[in-house]
């Protein structure tokens, strides 16, 4: 919990809420231990468990309606005007609060198509039109996925030192992993060797740690997602790839390595996969080129896809980029195809101060997979490199 | 990942809908790194990320339709009899198994009251709205909380075991953090010390960090779910509350234990902590003996509150009891009385095989919170402590 943060962050919520022109932002969970609202994240920082409410307001107010047990932490965070704690029901309080706002518009956290605006529950809309039955309040809800699209990709200067702060630790835990002795270990013992070292560096994983990192070791891997196999060794004349994601002090990682088994009597790898990554680094690079704020994420991506394909191999079946912060994939629009997957977000326009990944990747047949990751931020006419790219194959030798 | 728990529960989960009399099943979800529908604990036991449709029917069928990324995840459960993988959209693919399924009516995972039982997000629901235009689908959807509660709240022998085995190592870790110098440490302290034990133990926690354990030092703490204080030292002539929940191979214990820090020459509690101890246990024991299947929360609720009331002291204003199984809070029925923050939870009938806490507390004047929380599961006709139970205060010696 870092109240400066959130401070920095409800005031740019109201600042949000005064563009998109809503008189107030209405986050409603429960025992987010369970079904967390990603809003929250901005918000508060921590869970709360029984119904309850945090309230913003056009004219600057900051509201949290939450149980007893939990009003303390709240009033602790100095974020918030007004702190109602309860014991048995959060009905009448809400009604009373909404009547002394009187709003014309209330955003509510859902979304078709983004998953960082979509929290509040099908059950919980629900309970919401119950609570408010005989006024007029359930006829003012509309979407807020502006203000928690914009909230999340807008990241201050605090944030992102956050963020450049794990990914030099990130960097360093790659940096270790790919000196140590691979040849012979198996997908799963990299995996658990990417444990230690995150408890050594005292960081958390980004995403579950089932499938962080993924470990890809040659051509018979499970690519995309895959939990890391016990049966698939690094051997040479492979290709050895890594996807892993850290976490510190909230924020986030998301990079990929990649490493090539030099087998006896080579010096480089073959020129199959030394191919196959100039592809992938050029069409990232064109991807980067392509980003600067205003530009709608689409355009970018077809930027690296066009590349990529230029050079003869097919195209990645994933949008090239999403945002990183609190969450490895934190929401909000996608550097990415216009796929129904992917609803409205490959046509939002980019955000100065948005923090990206961009990624693509190759499968080289007889080696195994070639993937690209790097993080980088959204400037006022273009975007750099928050990670240290990897340039080439990383080699590894007997 | 546990394969065989979850083909266990995949099975139980069909046995439910023809109790229920639902044709299908659908959970369905996306980027659940982000908002995670706790249906999943039982369906999977790992993440998804494009939008995912589980669906189990009447007939005994098990479908999955992922991202291609994540069908070999699926697949290796072998929990599943087809598990369909795309690359650009899944409504088509929902659509024409609908449609070969042909159902009266599908459940849904949305529940006014029943937080496991509410994982599908508004935007979700509209979306599936969306997708199934124009077929008789939306009209047939329901909600699916019988299913989800009870196949949450019927631990299967497998899943008790689990429970037990990490309730051993929980009284374990409170043994040695009891046993250490305690006096002069403020409440971080021993939050960070319960970190330590954590970690040593090769365990993780079963609510999120930043209040677990709860820590309170004395009659100045903050009460309920309050982030440990660290201006707040254990110090003679004051009773130290813990509630701690600890987590392995995904299932997670939760625990109250208290001690009362011993002054100059006193060799045992002052007579008013020894009393409302005693209180304490006496309405534990009085709820306890309420439970057996078929029973409604509530009147174990008011068995154990009437108890303790009778003895002179506040009634607590949370529930009694909660189950435990996956997650610390596990949603389903509760113990509890019928407020309105409950809803519907307190009047559902316990189930043989649940597995809940009994947990209350007595603010002393003077010296802090008396709470107790132990962990039972109810048998054919009754109940049987899971834990140990602590019977008298424990005592710190300077």
């Amino acid at each position: 919990m870092t109240s400066s943060i959130i401070q920095e962050k409800l005031s740019q919520a109201i600042d949000l809420l005064r563009e998109h022109n809503l008189d107030c932002w209405l986050t409603f969970v429960r025992e987010t231990s369970q079904t967390r609202d990603p809003a929250l994240d901005n918000l508060l920082g921590f869970g709360l468990t029984w119904d309850s409410a945090i309230i913003l307001t056009k004219q600057g107010e900051k509201i949290a309606i939450v149980g007893q047990y939990e009003s303390d932490n709240v009033k602790k965070l100095n974020a918030y005007d007004r702190v109602i704690g309860y014991n048995f029901g959060i009905a009448e309080l809400l009604r009373a609060e909404l009547k002394r706002i009187n709003p014309q518009k209330i955003g509510l956290n859902y979304s078709l198509s983004d998953t960082a605006a979509d929290g509040l529950t099908f059950g919980m809309y629900a309970r919401l039109v119950q609570m408010l039955a005989g006024t007029p309040y359930p006829l003012q809800f509309t979407t807020a996925e502006d203000v928690v699209r914009k909230l999340r990709e807008r990241k201050s200067a605090a944030e992102l030192a956050r963020v450049r702060e794990i990914l030099v630790i990130t960097e360093q835990a790659y940096g270790a992993i790919l000196s140590a002795p691979l040849i012979g270990k198996n997908e799963t013992e990299i995996h658990a060797m990417a444990g230690e070292m995150a408890q050594e560096l005292g960081v958390d994983f980004g995403w579950e740690r089932l499938t962080n990192p993924i470990v890809n070791a040659g051509e018979h891997s499970s690519f995309g997602h895959g939990i890391p196999n016990p049966d698939l060794k690094v051997e040479p004349g492979m290709i050895l790839h890594l996807d892993m994601g850290l976490k510190k002090n909230e924020y986030c990682s998301d990079l990929q390595r990649c490493a090539y088994v030099l087998r006896d009597g080579e010096t480089e790898p073959p020129e199959a996969v030394t191919r196959a990554w100039l592809a992938c680094w050029r069409a990232m690079e064109a991807g980067k080129a392509a980003i600067k704020p205003g530009v709608q994420g689409w355009v970018v991506d077809q930027a690296a896809r066009d590349e990529l394909t230029k050079h003869g191999y097919p195209e990645f079946m994933h949008a090239l980029g999403h945002h990183v912060g609190r969450n490895v994939h934190d929401g909000g629009s996608v550097l990415g195809p216009r796929w129904e997957k992917y609803g409205e977000r490959p046509i939002k326009p980019i955000e100065q101060g948005a923090i990206y990944t961009i990624e693509l990747d190759v499968i080289v047949e007889g080696y195994g997979m070639i993937g690209l990751e790097e993080m980088l931020v959204v400037t006022a006419d273009g975007c750099e490199y928050l990670s240290t790219p990897q340039r080439e194959i990383a080699l590894i030798r007997h």
